[in-house]
Parts: C-alpha cells; sequence; structure tokens
C-alpha cells in the first residue's frame, strides 16, 4: 500500500461545512478530512504542537462532525434502550453515558456519547456513521412513539488540563461542579448552548454544543478570546493523545465487523437487563461461545514513526499473519511507538512478541497494557522526580 | 463563505480504500475526496481534459464508493419494495432501476442503482449515505424473512462513446447486446464480474462490479490495456457533464430534507401500487398539498467560473432569497456557466430573472430547462453544421 500523508483536496457542497469552518480557517487549520458527510479540520500546522498544546493547556476543536440525533417522544426512553446493550436505567436526566449501537448480530455501528437531556429526549453524539438512518430505520417497524431527527446542534470541544478555567472565565466559577459525563444547558450572550464534560482526550475536557448553527463564529471567537490568555489554541482532536489513552476510533479500530467482547467492551453490555436490545440473542451466543481476536495495546521497536499509519499493517509470527495494526502512531511523551491491534486471541498475551510488516520495512512488537499513559501514575513519578 | 478549491489533506485508516486506490494513485489520481467513507479519485490533473476524455473517448472511474447493499432471502423482493417508491412489479431478474429511498417523511435518503440479479437478491448500488444501516434497521422489526450485507464488490465505471469498443475488446462482441438499464454475469481472465450498462455520465458506458476485493489492480490494469489503444484515460466522475445532462448529486442537491416531488422525480413514485413502501402516506399528502420548492437548471452570466462552486450561492430577488444554487460549473462545451438550484416554486418558471450571491460577486441568471446537454440535438446540429 503506497503510504500518503497529504495530497490535494477537493472541497465541495456534496460535503457538509460545520458552523465553525470559516473560523477554524481564519484560524490556521490546513488539513481537512471527512467524517459523518463532513469536513473536520485534521491539522493546524503541526500535529506534536496540538499534542502538547492539548496535554500543557488546551485546545478548541472543531467537533460539529458529531452530528446529533435527537429521540424524542413517550417511548424515546424504550426506544433508546432498544438501540444499546448497555443498561440505561440509571442513566439519569443530565446525565451522559458513553454506549455502544450494535445490530442484530451483535456487530458495532457506532460508539457515541448518549445525553439524556429529559426524560423522555436524547441526543446520540455520533461517532463515523448514519446512525439517524439506523435509528429511523429501527423506528420505522418497532411500534413505539418516537420522534427522531437531527436537530440543529454543533459541538465543539475544549480538551486539555486549563479547560476548567477557561470554561470559569466564560460561564463562572459553577461551571466547575459539572461532575465528569454530566450536562447543564447555558447560554452565552444569548447563544444557546449545552455543555457536557466529555471529550475525546483522555485530559480534563469539555463539549460545547451550539444550538444555533448561524452563531457558529460568534461563539468560537468568543471562545478564543478568553480562552487565548490562558493558553487556549486552535486543534484538532489528538491521535497522539487518544492512542496513547487506548480511545477507538470507529473504521479504524472498529467496524461492525467487531463485537464489543472483541474490543474488551464488556462493561457497556448488560445482558441480564428485562429490557431488550437489539443483538442481545447475538451478543449471548458470542458469550457462550467466545471470541477468537481481541484488541490490544502494543510498542513498535526503531524510529519514531513520521506520523500514523495510513494503512493496516499486517502482523506476524513468522509466516502467519496473526492480526493487524489498527491505529500507530509516536508519541513524543512516552518516546515510543504505540499502536491499537486487533489481534487473534491465542497471540494477545501480555508480552507476546511479533513482527509487524510496514510495507516498507519490518519492526519487532510487542503487547503491553492499555492505556499507554495514565494520569495517575505520571502525577507520582513528576512528583517522585521533583 | 471563504473559497477552497484544493488543500492538503491526510489519509488514514478511519477511511477505507478502494481496492482500486493503489491503481489509481499509479496512473496519476492527485486530489481525492471522501464518499460513504471510502476514498473517491476527485482529479487526475485536470478536469477539464477529463470531461472531454469522456465525452469524445472513453473514461474508467473507480467508484468501489457505491457500496453495495445485497438484499436476499425469502422476503427479498418484498422488502426491497418496502424500501422504494418506484413500482418495482415490472422488474425482471437481470434488469436495474434507479431508485429512491425515502424515510416515514418522504425524504430521500438515497438515490441508488438496484440491480435485480436473482429472483430473490437484489443489490443497491449507493449514493453517498449508510443505507445499509437503513436497511437492517427497517429489518430490524420488519417481520420479514431477509439477509442484508455488504457483499465484497466494488464497482468501476466504463463511460464515454468508445466504452462499448472497449468492452467488446474485453468480453467479445456479445456484450454489445447488453441493453440499457440490464445486468449480465462475467469474467475476465477467472476476475469474477457483473456487468450494467448504466453509469453517471449521461454517455454510453458501463458499470463493471469486481467480485473479489483482492483483484482490483488485477481489473484496472486488465482494461487500461485493452482499453488505452482505443483511447481509454484513467479519469473520474465528471461534474461537468453531469451538470449537463441534470444528474443530482446526494447531499449537494438533494438531501433528506427534499421530497421527489421538489425534485421532478414524480416517475419514480407510485402512489397507486398496492405494496406498501416507507414514506407513502408522507408522499401522498404532499402530492395533495404541493410544492412549496421546486429544483431548476440555470445559466449564469458573465466569465467562465474557475471550478465548481464549493458553497451553496443564494438566488434573490431584489433582497429577497428565493432559493440556492446547489452545483455550479462552466461548460466549455457549450461555453456557458450552468447550474441546479433549488427554488421557491413561484421563481422557477423557465426564462425567470434572479440574482446569484457569489460571495464575492453578484451573477443575473436565467432559470432554463433541462438537460443543459441532449445529445440527439447535438447529433442534429452536428450533422447541419458537417
Amino acid at each position: 500500500m503506497t503510504d500518503h500523508t497529504s495530497q490535494d483536496f477537493g472541497f465541495g457542497t456534496q460535503i457538509r461545512k460545520s458552523p465553525f469552518f470559516d473560523a477554524t480557517v481564519r484560524w490556521g487549520a490546513v488539513d481537512f478530512s471527512v467524517y459523518n458527510h463532513m469536513y473536520i479540520p485534521r491539522s493546524f500546522g503541526d500535529p506534536e504542537e496540538n499534542f502538547w498544546n492539548l496535554v500543557n493547556h488546551a485546545i478548541l476543536c472543531d467537533v460539529a462532525v458529531e452530528r446529533q440525533v435527537e429521540i424524542s417522544g413517550p417511548d424515546a426512553a424504550k426506544f433508546t434502550q432498544l438501540l444499546t446493550p448497555r443498561n440505561l436505567s440509571q442513566c439519569a436526566v443530565g446525565q451522559c453515558k458513553y454506549v455502544l449501537i450494535t445490530n442484530a448480530d451483535g456487530g458495532i455501528l457506532n460508539d457515541p456519547v448518549l445525553l439524556r437531556l429529559e426524560e423522555n429526549r436524547f441526543w446520540l453524539s455520533l461517532a463515523d456513521s448514519d446512525i439517524l438512518l439506523w435509528a429511523q430505520g429501527v423506528a420505522s417497524h418497532a411500534g413505539l412513539d418516537v420522534s427522531i431527527h437531527e436537530p440543529d446542534v454543533s459541538p465543539l470541544q475544549l480538551q486539555g488540563p486549563r479547560s476548567g478555567d477557561i470554561m470559569a472565565a466564560l460561564f463562572g466559577e459553577s461551571i466547575r461542579e459539572l461532575k465528569y459525563y454530566w450536562l447543564k444547558r447555558c447560554d452565552l450572550d444569548g447563544i444557546p448552548l449545552v455543555i457536557s464534560r466529555t471529550g475525546w482526550s483522555s485530559e480534563l475536557g469539555y463539549e460545547i454544543y451550539l444550538c444555533d448553527g448561524q452563531q457558529g463564529s460568534a461563539l468560537w471567537e468568543k471562545i478564543m478570546a478568553a480562552g487565548e490568555p490562558l493558553g487556549l489554541r486552535p486543534g484538532h482532536t489528538s491521535t497522539i493523545r487518544r492512542v496513547e489513552g487506548g480511545m477507538l476510533s470507529y473504521h479504524a479500530d472498529m467496524t461492525a465487523a467487531n463485537n464489543p467482547f472483541e474490543l474488551g467492551l464488556d462493561r457497556l453490555i448488560d445482558l441480564d437487563m428485562e429490557d431488550d436490545f437489539i443483538g442481545k440473542a447475538a451478543l449471548r451466543r458470542i458469550q457462550q461461545t467466545g471470541i477468537t481476536q481481541r484488541q490490544a495495546g502494543l510498542v513498535l521497536d526503531g524510529a519514531a514513526l513520521s506520523g500514523p499509519n495510513t494503512a493496516y499493517w499486517p502482523l506476524r509470527v513468522g509466516n502467519q499473519v496473526v492480526g493487524q495494526i489498527t491505529s500507530a502512531v509516536y508519541s513524543p511523551r512516552l518516546k515510543q511507538n504505540i499502536a491499537l491491534a486487533m489481534l487473534d486471541a491465542d497471540y494477545s498475551a501480555l508480552g507476546t512478541q511479533l513482527e509487524a510488516d510496514l510495507s516498507s520495512e519490518v519492526r519487532d512488537v510487542t503487547v503491553v497494557e492499555k492505556p499507554f499513559f495514565d494520569p495517575k501514575k505520571a502525577i507520582a513519578a513528576s512528583t517522585h522526580s521533583a
């Protein structure tokens, strides 16, 4: 597979622009990808600088591509439970949950953040697949009284250790009381918002859901104006930080061909709950028969990778292919090449030695524990060294 | 809106590569976009040259992004009819149909080509949305015995006036007997294929569906080897030609917010058929109440546009916004700027004069008949001039 790290890219109306698109271009976005049929900034010049901005200060990221699916109506709670193996009976109004959406085969269709806005109003904040169509399709014959549509809602991520200070500067000190995976409604100079303490960075962080697509530039500029003196920089979701944190990227690290057990996400499944959900029977079968492959963390020997992998890299023991690397990147903090892989279960034990075929070269790799970076251990280590 | 015609683009494993990806890069693809979560070549250097190659000779295009949805099982015919307002009762085995997929509101979710491979085996060759999820979602509670999955099938388009000669060189003279919108199975030196006389170019053309993803490069090279002496060039779907032909691009020219009547696609709806389909009640209501907006063709005065529009352009009468241009391009054959627009029905009559706001300038525009280019009229004109 030829490796292309960058190439010309044509913009068009066939792919939607985020309400923050103009603002991100003004603030230096130079590289875009496409996610959920929308453009998403992927670089402001230097991915490593973006990583350090994230872990030392704070970054503001346009993640409007997490297109929301709103489920409302008298049967909304029942219907939402039908979509996910996670038991939602304890999910309070105002709470968020990381959930999986599974099909009848138990395959993963998406791994959104669920927001419970009201007793019978939910948002799914999506990874990269058209769950709006899935949910509307399920609803077509489910016999439940629900309304499903995409609201005019566009999230930003404000992530990094200074994000609390920036949020306090914007919304007052009380915002610091917002608990992990809870949400609240508020506004900023009249701009309607929902705020949640969630993100995709393994750092302290918030998502700010703009509820009026006309005010994208205004919101972005207000946040940057308050945040820049506190170290805020425009940024993008960091491949380095998310692989360090062992966080999964839909389509890269898992697809509908994977079930939650293979990904070690058993905690997101409740096969004993009374309520039905799509995939329950299939997941029961898989639980009984067991899995043949398993997601694992790897370190790769040798020189620093020049960037994230742009192809899947086969993993071998001798001539036998035993899996593939799905995401790989060099961590400048850990000074190591780290990766996520899907492996034959027989070769997934910690310490297993394998070879990775990078096409241009072969590297020795070792199965290691995830996450690669744990902030608590790091704090202990830095206290020790200080 | 800032106009970006090209910008750096990062490749990654989160977006799938077509089996023809390596071949298209070898043959000079320099610009990609993303469609159905896959990379699609958008330029081999000069879009105008690609247009002339298409209308005078032939081009080979990687359209693996038309990801197939296979519907099979005892109730496949009944289920497939449930998905579309087009009456499929006369669709024979071996035939193809251009169909719309509508949701319960009558909104358009996709406009695929349907292929009937067997009595109870269908493919939907998709535009840009996850109809696999829609169909699986509908099937989850529809009570019909169907299996729905994505097969290992990747289409190429061979389009242009020389495509018949090239197909005859590859598959023998009998391939010329394949009728418009019919399909047949065949193979090329053992590579399993389905061939249909379809495309997205308004020119004579074929789609060649590779049924073994491992043989993408082999198939591409075989076709180019046979076709290059006959004028075949690597290419991509031509915005110029498809706008000339009045062909719609999903997400650009229509979305789920549009119904078929607004697009003048009444011929694709049968509200009188006995069988049920999703959206029937909503489309009946819309038919009774009438539509408030309508798709139309436009010509724009002034200098040749430098490329396709990268943003929607508002259309005005005085200060009143009465619609927007969805696709616009300069046709070097017609020597005119031509466009597709969605207009308030009151302003959609042929000959209506409007102003288009291109952000950097305002252009006078006129509503005209579609398609912009009709090969039959052109043949008459060229015979006359010859």
